[in-house]
This record gives structure tokens, sequence and C-alpha cells, in this order.
């Protein structure tokens, strides 16, 4: 079934309103929620909603708190999310490293005890909506084996990277894993094999089988090694940076909470070239788009692309939602 | 045959002196490009001398341009290279960011017109010396087609994170190909696979067949659509914030020279919690190397862990050379 945009958002406000939020909150958590379904990314958007509100109802995520400055040092802050909801603590985090930036030419923001933000590229998007270049990065519990390994113990960390650009933003959004757990579910669901390997199976034997994988759940880094060692660098970096968890500290408890991440900007119009900037970039597009395709008839995205098209299509037709989810939603709201 | 480190650094310093370079950068350059062979990067080390000599012969490289700051906000400055040696260029721009983060708390400089910085490693371990995080990065010429592109018009635009650590810095080193070609073509002498796919064989398909790989040099990029992506965004970073060439206009010339790149330092000591942040850093450190290895036997590194092996084994034991390079130097040098 397909829910308009503004059916959505009006919904996840009632509901956000009836879990406590003030009306602030509910209207931007609404907002952010609505937003990453109709860019497609269901599953941090609609399909999220009922184990974010078991983790309310958990205490895991505490509806009032306001993260807070705890030390800063000339462009650079640390906060405390004080395990308040992710979206609110990472919106916040954004506005202020943009804030920095503004003043000094680049800012970083390093949060501790938040919860999942979601969608990275929400922020990466509302960066470069402030005309803002960003680099944010979040640790996460361990689900893939570092490079040698047997078990889980390096974070997937999405890393996101967007760059303000008038005719639509680039925004690169990607997990460190080869396939989210939840794609590999979808292929399974479908009957389908990954289209490389995603994981191990039982025989600790690299797979594209998604049953195979789903069993152990040790996902594969992108890039094999390589993947496997920047997991490892960005979860040192967020906790260093933030005094906070590290994927290690995350793992010893039972949910996901208590998370660290990085909110870096850079303002890139302190060089008066805004024009120069933007025609380099487009040439990069240019380029790339131009190419011959490898498969007739294909083509080829910058960083964002796929899901602004598909933002723009959900836009006019409705979000395509599943059935039972939509379902649990609406009797969540009442 | 194996070369003791002080003995090749003056060799090289000879090299260099005789190339018209001045004694203090010949020594700089010397001791770069022994430090690189001694922890195993051949290819960006010892084997690179000839085709740098025949850039500088045909002015590609010029051996006296300074690099110089063109324009600044902030904490973030941008520097013409002038097509000087890469290596020099990138110890001075390093430098700088080390600086302005020392007083801002952060630091950034975007450096256009300069030449290969050979391997990237030795800015995140010299920005580590100085008690720095760093994150760096370079764009290239094309070597690998945009994902569902059929040609190469991308770079493997290397990456580098480093954070100082007191029993030895962590320092990620990574190009965005699976793959370097030099290493595919180490495959192919030895008549052997590689363990993944590498890049496209003549008839489009992915392949781990170096003879098939090498005959169109299509690289792979790590995570297939994932690095693809992250390469066009580090490529438009660099471009826009240098105001310098992308990898399109890098290939549009026969050689790759006047390249862009991004020197980002962080001064962590401005929370007074060293000690914690070494703590914090040691835990990751401890919990992934306390893995089960996936193969009995096997082990699991930190980033930089093996390169640093490697420099301590070369350093007792010589650095292993290639006989033919070793002599084609020492014809050079005199």
């Amino acid at each position: 079934m397909r829910i308009p945009f503004n059916q959505m958002q009006d919904v996840l406000y009632k509901l956000f309103v009836k879990y406590k939020f003030t009306e602030d909150k509910a209207k931007l958590m609404a907002k952010v929620y609505a937003e990453s379904t109709l860019s497609g990314v269901n599953s941090h958007g609609i399909n999220r909603i009922p184990s974010f509100i078991e983790y309310i109802e958990n205490g895991l995520v505490k509806v009032d708190a306001e993260a807070e400055k705890v030390e800063s040092f000339g462009s650079i802050e640390r906060w405390d999310g004080h395990f308040g909801p992710g979206i609110i603590n990472a919106t916040k985090c954004t506005n202020r490293a943009v804030e920095l930036a503004k003043h000094n030419g680049m800012g970083l923001v390093a949060l501790r005890n938040t919860n999942h933000w979601m969608r990275g590229g929400t922020y990466g998007a509302q960066a470069a909506d402030a005309n803002c270049i960003s680099i944010l990065f979040t640790n996460t519990q361990p689900n893939m084996p570092p490079w040698g390994g047997k078990d889980s113990r390096i974070g997937n960390n999405p890393f996101i990277v967007s760059i303000p650009r008038e005719q639509g933003h680039i925004v690169l959004d990607m997990a460190i894993s080869q396939f989210a757990f939840g794609k590999i579910n979808d292929y399974k669901l479908k009957g389908e094999k990954l289209p490389y390997f995603g994981g191990w199976d039982d025989n600790n034997e690299l797979s594209n089988d998604p049953e195979k994988i789903l069993l152990k759940e040790r996902g594969l880094p992108i890039g094999y090694w390589k993947g496997s060692a920047l997991s490892i660098i960005l979860d040192m970096l967020a906790t260093l940076l933030s005094a906070g968890n590290s994927t290690y500290k995350i793992g010893l408890k039972e949910f996901e909470t208590g998370i660290s991440q990085v909110y870096l900007c850079i303002y890139p119009e302190i060089f008066n070239d805004k024009n120069l900037q933007q025609k380099l970039i487009s040439e990069i597009i240019d380029y790339t788009h131009d190419v011959e395709p490898m498969t007739p008839g294909d083509r080829t995205y910058y960083p964002g692309e796929r899901s602004s098209l598909t933002k723009a299509k959900n836009l006019k037709l409705g979000i395509p939602v599943n059935e039972g989810i939509w379902q649990k939603i609406i009797a969540l709201s009442i």
C-alpha cells in the first residue's frame, strides 16, 4: 500500500505526542521518520517505529533528555546525549557543528550517550541545507568480525559525507557492512541469493546465501580487511573524541544504547567562489554520468541521487509501506 | 637482497642532491622513501624512484617549487603546490594542519597542483608523531569505473586516518580500490589468482584473474557501489576545497600531475584526558585482538599494526629489495 507523505507525518506526530514528546520534538521526529521513508529507507523510517517505541517503554530512550555541552575548545565540543532520542540529539549536534563551522570555517561536535540516529543521511542533508559540508559517523553494537576473527566485535558504523549543491545535495550514507542484515533478510524472504558475499556461514566460509549468513549474523565489511580497519578506526575516533562508549562497551549491554558519534562540518563559502565550487562538482557529476554503461540501458548515479529520485516519486505517488507495519503504527498512535 | 635502512637512505640522499634538491629537501625525501620501503611499501618507496626521476626530467615535478598559502579563513587554508614534489608539499601541509589544530582544536589545509605523495600513511604518522589525529585524502587519475559504468572515470583516492598512540600509532592507509594494480601484477607474476574480485575482465565481468584485469586496467572499488560513491565524494571534497583539479581534469593529461589533497588534523589533547583516551583505544585494540581466529593460528591486527611489525623486522634484517631496481637506483645516483 502507499501512504501520502503528509498523512504519514500526521500519524507519527500523533504517536509521538501520545508518548509524551513535546509538540516541537514530536513534529521533528515525525518529519525525520516520514522523510526517511519517503526516500525509500523504510528500514530506518516507518519500519523502525515499533522497536523505537519499545526502547521508550523499556527506558532505554529517555523522552525528556536534552543533549548538553560538557566541554569545548575552539571549534570542537563534547556533548552528552543523556540517552535521549537519537534523532533529536543528532539534529541538535548537527545544528551546533554548522554554527561552529560558520564562525570558524569548521566545527566538530563529539556526542556520547546517545541512541540510534536512524537514517544518517538525514543529518548530512541537514548540514547541506545550511550550506555546509559534513562528515558524520556513529559507532554501533558489534555486528561484523574484525578481519581474521570469528566473532562479531566491530560495528557497521555508518559513515556520512555531504556536500551542498543547488540542484540537489550530494549525500553519501553508507554503513561499513556490505549489506545490512535487514537487506539480507529481504533476499531471504524473496528466496534469492545476494549478488555478492555478505557475511560468513556457520562453516566460517564467506557466503551469499542469506539463510546461512543469518544463522550467526556475522556481516562482511566492505572491502574485506579494508572495511574492517575503517570500522575500527571510526569507532576509536568516536569513542576518544566523545569520551564515550566504544563498540566493545556497547556490546556488553543487551540492547544497543549509549552510542558515540562525531559531527564535523565545514563551511565552504569562506572561500568566496561558490559558483566555481558548484561548477567543479557539476563537472565531476557530468563526467561520471556520461560514461557508457556496463550493462546496456543502465546508468550511473552520484551519491544520494537515487534516494532523491525515490523521494520525488514517492511524494507524487505516496510512500510504499508494508500494510502490517502501517496498521501496527496506527494502533500505537490511538 | 636486503639493504640496511641507513644505506638506502644515504644512497637516496646522494641521488636527490644530484638531481638538484637542496640538502634539507634531499634529506627529507630520502627519509620518506626509505621509511616507506622499510615498512614494506616498496611500491611507493624504492620501486617508485625511477619513475619519480622521469617525472623530474620531463618537468612534471618542479624540483624548486614551494607550496604556498593562497587563501585562509579561521582554521582552514588553501595552498597551491605549484607542481612541486608531492612528498615535500605533503610534509609541509601536514605540518601546517598540525599547527592550525594546536591553535584551534582543528585545522584543515586543502592543497592543489601537487604531485603524488607516495605513501599516504607517512603523513598520518607525521601528524600522530605531533600528537594529532589526521584525516587525509588525495585524488588521482581515473583508474576505476564508477559503479554501473564501463570506463575508468573515478580514482582510487587513498584515504588515511591516524590516531596518536604511545605504544604505536593507529594508521589506516587505504586506497578505495580493492587491490592496487601493482598488487594485481604481483599475482600475475606469481601465476596466482586474486583471493577476491579485483576488477573487470575484457568481457565486462568481475574477475579475480590478474591477466584478464590488467588487459583493461579497470579496478574494483571496495564494497562495489559503496566505494564508487566514496571515491566520487572524496574527489569532490578535495577539488572544491582546494579549487584544484578533479579526477576528470587529471585524466585529461597524459601523466598524473596537478592533483588535489586534503589535510585535516584534530588535536585531541584539548580535552585534558589523554590517559583516558589512550585507555579507550587500548580497550578497542584488546577486544579485537582477543577474538578467536577464523583460521586457527591466524590473528587480527589494528590498522597500521602489520606495517609497524614489518618495519621493526626490516630494521633488524635489512629491507628486502628487488636487485634490478636497486642497481638502477645506484646507477642513477652516481
